[in-house]
């Protein structure tokens, strides 16, 4: 899933976190792409953030089910810097995880992930729109 | 990728640091999943730790080609207690990340990755193993 705005890296960065927030989605975790990349390799990339997404309540439902399911989990929302001040934000697609798991526990919770991941790119204002 | 040990959570888990370490993995990011249970929903959870481990040479090479893999990254390590004082120990499976994008670079990538995953689960000893 992925939406491309017309506003530059820095203010979408905050503005993914305030969107995340309010569909319940807290972020555990977090990498700097750039700046990694950087102290690791020497390399310039532009500027990347991937941001770790967790809804508590939606990861317990999934574990109790299938222990497993660690292994997909957080769900993944990255912001990278494109050309001409644009900026690009993805989420991983929380069906194409429920699909690698037999479960329709698991599969009841990815549909819900999903609406809200939905519900949170769209409440970014994207100029342009990939399901 | 799966395998379980018999030695205790609190064991493994540095094993598994040190294992990956070998490999050239980095441990980007943490979660303590029983901890993160606890605070947020005051529930109690089997111990388990989600490990996002990341080759930065790897991980470079994928986003050149595929600038979206950010939210296939980085690949997670789980340890997690399971009854008995056995330990599971399972990593998302590159070539299912692979599968996704359509990369004769990621594929490449994935494989190296693969191979490299495997062979950190495999100095852990495993006493079983699955895929």
């Amino acid at each position: 899933m992925a939406v491309t705005l017309d506003r530059p890296y820095d203010d979408v960065v905050p503005a993914v976190r305030e969107a995340l927030a309010a569909q319940g989605f807290g972020v555990l975790t977090e990498i700097d792409v750039r700046a990694t990349m950087k102290a690791k390799l020497d390399v310039d990339v532009p500027a990347q953030v991937i941001l770790g997404a967790c809804r508590p309540e939606l990861a317990h439902r999934a574990l109790e089910a299938t222990p497993s399911l660690g292994a997909l989990l957080p769900c993944n929302v990255v912001v990278r810097s494109e050309a001409g001040g644009r900026t690009v934000v993805e989420a991983i697609d929380p069906d194409a995880m429920a699909r690698m798991e037999d479960s329709p526990v698991v599969r009841k919770v990815a549909d819900e992930a999903r609406v809200r991941l939905r519900a949170a790119l769209d409440a970014l204002e994207p100029t342009t729109e990939e399901s």
